[in-house]
């Protein structure tokens, strides 16, 4: 386990009461660097091959998966909420912890890793991975800092899935 | 002037009708590496002395931010929409070019750099600059992508200010 956890916040009712929000601002803030090498190790070599782009979900995602993506010369695409991308848009609908959401995205093609923040139901990583492939992408892994999921068995199909800090 | 300006995409209408919307998801997407490598380079460098932070604004502000706060081994940290942070905050509240809204941003302490993607009234950009004041940070400069700000004459204060791409 990295030792970045214990830079972790617990922030008890946010965003709602009996929430428990787990707050990597800390790492971002004062360890970035290490936090970017150390999710860059965690992936296999094997399966940076071919990769093109890093996306990012909407809004912490775009933070770790643009570092990504420079720290590997390669592309940064965005995940946004819906009605933010300009043009022709692919939509995925999705639902959150607290509430639904609808993630948009342009269409494109090449190998892409998928990255956000944190999982916490799955449905954020569910709904991006699906737009990927739906946008004409290939998704070469997905890719959280802070794995909440529920006994940490998150997958989509067979796509290697990383995460740094599990709880 | 960056060559990176002829993949600036053009969008008619977007966000609302008679709005020309600039769009740099073909510079990130492509040429990302170039245009952290373009950014970073516009900078004196005298400007990064003791700087440990660069703040990224919500949302395509965190991309930017974060591959530049990754290039220089700096921290990242999020200027955030209102209600999007947890814990305790500084607001600051700012007209956008299509209405209104309110930044926020934890409090803390050091030398700081501000990134946005693109400055159109400089509202936002104002009152990022406002927040890093009042959080408690030093603004070393402030940075965008693309400028659209009538006659470029954007300032705040002294702090240096560059823009990479001016319309």
């Amino acid at each position: 386990m990295s030792l970045l956890k214990k830079y972790v916040l617990e922030i008890p009712n946010f965003p709602k009461e009996g929430i428990m929000f787990r707050d990597i601002s800390p790492v971002i803030k004062d360890h970035f660097s290490s936090l970017i090498q150390e999710l860059d190790a965690l992936i296999h070599p094997d399966v940076f091959k071919d990769v093109q782009y890093i996306a990012g979900i909407e809004s912490r995602g775009f933070a770790i998966a643009a570092a990504l993506a420079h720290k590997r010369n390669l592309g940064f695409i965005p995940i946004r909420k819906k009605g933010k991308l300009p043009g022709k848009v692919a939509q995925v609908k999705y639902d959150l912890e607290y509430g639904s959401d609808a993630l948009e995205m342009h269409y494109g093609s090449g190998k892409i890793i998928v990255v956000d923040d944190v999982l916490a139901t799955g449905g954020t990583l569910t709904a991006a991975a699906q737009l990927c492939e739906q946008t004409g992408f290939t998704i070469a892994s997905i890719l959280c800092v802070l794995n909440l999921h529920d006994l940490n068995n998150f997958s989509y199909k067979n796509v290697p899935f990383y995460s740094l800090l599990t709880y």
